[in-house]
């Protein structure tokens, strides 16, 4: 283990990152490693570790096969230090970085992920995503745009539909007379049917016209103040609730960490955009 | 507001801070910097946020009184800004970088405070800080070490000793028939008689001679890995239970946070000694 690591740290509606800049491509980014440097008080402290990598020196075969499309791979890792696929809030973090060293186009171009290549363009400082496909998880059972019920204690269950964004969705609608500031999200909700490898739950309420507000209770986390791929869940389903033809696609999503925008683009892909910060650069010293 | 600020953090037994070097006395560390300094999410991070500066520039007239007997002095806000005397973790790290950055002699030397000159010396990479002067709150009533009852839900009231160590305590004696990890800490426990400006509240168990373990309920903060004067007044109490002569007045208190060694000193003099570790260095960009 390296005496001491340059690291980013940078955040995308308050979802937190160390990001480390590996661009040789010598780095092994470990379990333990990633723990150490997410802890919030003994290390830097973030939602999850970001390794910048070149694509074509990646271990796995199916993210080297990405090495034409996308020069670097965003290595990522959560603050257990398990592996992720995708992270919609991370990769925003992993574009700012990659435009602030100069090392990608401002123009655009994509990132290698465990879940494929992401295309990526600015927008100003605003990053945007291209996520990739959607799907309605058990599209016989949600013509009417509900397929499912969300508990919560003390409240009539909610309706509420399920997506896959290369991870499960359940979104519920939360009516006006329902205060969303006041639901208590501290218990992972009870979805029938039961989702057997679990769900992340986003609660919903329309402000405006394309524009909602949303709560979220992320899968074997917690409730957290913001999600990517629970923004763009939002907003679809709330696109298809409204009859999918009520606007031009493009919805803004405030969670409680910030505001981000979500379209509706051709053969069921979804763009996020949202902010993102590279807040502060330094070293870290590691013991042992 | 400057652009951007070196800082650098630290944590003993993991409560953790953000030191700034402001060794010419020129910077302005305001209640709205620290607060967005100590964010764990949108800044670096921390319980608290130190300024190093030289004592002799303080503008608190009471602090650059201290000149004299002390070069530098901590400058220590809370993470939600507002500004607290001491810190006995704090204090430890403060040291530890002064030692680093050789602004200050390893043979120990006098460190300024809210509360006065904390006298430091070092044992290996042990910091060891002369806390100052305890007292009984009430000694009229603690003539047999208890003058206090703490209450929390579904046990038995604990009898209790209410220390003043600057700021107030209420160590709680749990008996071995009770789980010290399965106490439920989230509210602050209910004190009696009432501390009007309210009690950190400290529940101790023994586990051998001289050895303690501790869990905190910080008065404004809630359970805590560590608190350095709480773990100064366990190591009393237990000191005073025990008939305050069955050992050499030397104490280990285990924290969830780590492992402090506390010795009473002539005078009713407390010191405290355990780690202090420099995690990071780095900038800070601040926008706005």
């Amino acid at each position: 283990m390296p005496a001491s690591v340059r690291f980013t740290k940078g955040h995308g509606t308050r979802n937190d990152f160390v990001l480390l800049d590996d661009r040789e491509g010598t780095f092994a980014l470990t379990a333990q490693l990633a723990a150490k440097l997410a802890d919030r008080r003994s290390g830097i402290g973030g939602d999850g570790v970001i390794r910048v990598a070149p694509t074509r020196l990646a271990t796995d075969p199916d993210v080297r096969a990405q090495a034409d499309r996308a020069e670097w791979f965003m290595d990522y890792r959560n603050a257990d230090g398990s592996i992720a696929e995708m992270c919609g809030n991370g990769v925003r973090v992993f574009a700012a970085y990659l435009r602030r060293e100069g090392l990608a186009p401002e123009s655009g171009f994509g990132v290698a992920t465990r879940s494929g290549v992401k295309q990526i363009t600015f927008d100003g400082e605003t990053v945007v995503v291209d996520m990739g496909a959607w799907r309605l998880t058990d599209p016989e059972h949600a013509a009417d745009g509900m397929d499912s019920l969300v508990h919560l204690e003390g409240h009539e269950p909610f309706s509420a539909l399920r997506l896959d964004l290369g991870n499960p969705h359940t979104v519920a609608a939360v009516p006006p007379t329902v205060q969303l500031d006041a639901l208590n999200l501290t218990e992972a909700p009870d979805v029938k049917p039961p989702a057997p490898q679990g769900t992340n739950v986003e609660f919903v309420q329309p402000l405006a016209r394309g524009h909602v507000r949303m709560r979220v209770h992320e899968r074997g986390v917690g409730e957290t103040e913001s999600c990517g791929t629970g923004v763009c869940a939002a907003a679809i389903a709330t696109h298809l609730w409204a009859g999918g033809d009520d606007q031009d696609g493009t919805w803004l999503v405030d969670v409680p960490g910030g505001r981000l925008r979500v379209r509706l683009l051709p053969d069921n892909h979804v763009e996020l955009a949202g902010p993102a910060v590279l807040v502060a650069d330094g070293t870290i010293t590691l013991e042992g």
